[in-house]
């Protein structure tokens, strides 16, 4: 079987956020996109039957359901995807329901997000077949950086990245209500670092906390990270003032990382000290 | 007594990194700047008399024994600031010390910062006199965006600004380090607020890290934040999961703070998306 340079693309969910997003993506590369949603004329059926790629983006149990239904309608030359942020469940579905080709994703971005260039995309593909070279061409052709792996071993990963990232966040946030400390009121006390953690905090909850919320409680191997996460915190409590030693270990553990983390941090202050509303 | 419109200023301690920063800041608005160290030929006693304006750019411990060595060789027509990142003991030792007029300063923001523009500096008058309206237009001339406030309130909210931010930072890497994450085998995983993250860890031991420390150890208000802090953070772990409801807390406590989070931190993450570095 061979792919033609352009492709009929089939996005269950296609109406969502994601969904719009590589709607776009894909159509900027010259391909047909179709959708299907709640309110659309076509349904998924129809795109398991009119596209030789369908993407499903939905929701992580919503998806794993979807994969059971939509997978059988398909044949071996088409290729099956999914953009869940859990990979080792749905990736599991989709083979077991499928003859197609079947490749797991996970683009690490929301659809704030302004283009591809620079953006990491996780594949996990399930088997081979021609729609590998392909999607890792299609997804590279405006710069995004793929990392190939397996399901099991991103979704360990993201107990760190995800989960253990905004639950820090999340306590961060409930720390500042039980204190009483408005982010307005204490603005004009900020340092860069400070806001830059606000505004973080903020950017999490102008969005849909379910979503960070299933990050969290989603995955089995973020409990396990988040009671290190609470240990450590404890053990830098109990030594940070009398045991320094607790900062070289770490210093020796980063090696030559963070003159990297202070060029970028450097940049991303720059643009912060830019706004004018800084005082509020 | 009137203030000329350029003066001299003296930085004792102006060999330092803050020091050169505010030296080249003053000398740009026209002041000539004088400096001691431990390698100048002048010393803070030939500042102390050929200066208008004396500033200690120390560390607190040295910041408090040198404003009682320096303030009584001032005068009542002089200014004696500091630029501690701790003020309510070193404005009392500057105060107890001198007849001259005292205003503590506190400017938020590192050595490496661009220039003056939207950067917030604390200011705390110990008493009155003609100094302090010098010193707010001269902060002002190039946009910073000054806060009069008592030592004790400050030091209270630093206690949140630095302490618990850099307490975090510490938490998080000693996580990392107990879990075997390197940040450099992560970083094809990284979300871009992951990214974000891993660089704060990594700008913080790219610098001075008994700095850091000494920002969660000398502040005698730190602990008990820190207390609050792990104490919510077991809160949200135990109830994140079966009780959504901790999320809508935190969210009618930030009102409409999060639309100008997510503002600010799209900006600094489209910079982040433009490093080419990206995997590393």
């Amino acid at each position: 079987m061979e792919i033609p340079g352009f492709t009929t693309i089939g996005i269950i969910g296609g109406a969502g956020q994601m969904g719009q997003w590589f709607k776009e993506y894909f159509e900027s590369l010259g391909h047909t996109v179709l959708i299907s949603g709640r309110k659309t004329e076509l349904t998924w059926q129809d795109l398991a039957e009119q596209c030789q790629v369908v993407i499903i983006s939905l929701p992580l149990d919503v998806s794993i359901d979807m994969a059971r239904q939509v997978g059988p309608l398909m044949n071996k030359d088409q290729l099956l995807m999914d953009m869940c942020s859990m990979k080792h469940d749905i990736c599991q579905a989709m083979k077991e329901s499928t003859q197609a080709q079947v490749i797991g994703t996970h683009p690490l971005f929301g659809p704030s997000t302004a283009g591809m260039a620079g953006q990491n995309v996780i594949v996990c593909p399930m088997g081979e077949g021609p729609w590998l070279p392909w999607l890792e061409s299609q997804l590279e052709a405006k710069g995004a950086v793929v990392t190939i792996t397996d399901g099991y071993t991103h979704d360990r990963n993201m107990a760190v990245v995800q989960a253990l990232t905004h639950f820090m966040t999340i306590s961060f946030g409930e720390t500042l209500l039980q204190l009483g400390v408005d982010p307005k009121e204490i603005r004009p006390y900020a340092t860069p670092i400070f806001r830059l953690k606000l505004g973080l905090l903020g950017r999490m909850f102008a969005q849909d906390t379910e979503l960070y919320r299933n990050l969290i409680c989603k995955n089995p191997m973020a409990s396990e990270v988040l009671d290190q996460f609470l240990s450590s915190a404890n053990e830098v409590k109990n030594n940070i003032c009398h045991a320094p030693e607790i900062m070289t270990a770490i210093d020796a553990f980063l090696g030559t990382f963070p003159e990297q983390g202070m060029i970028e941090s450097d940049a991303c202050l720059e643009t912060l000290a830019k706004f004018k509303e800084r005082a509020m």
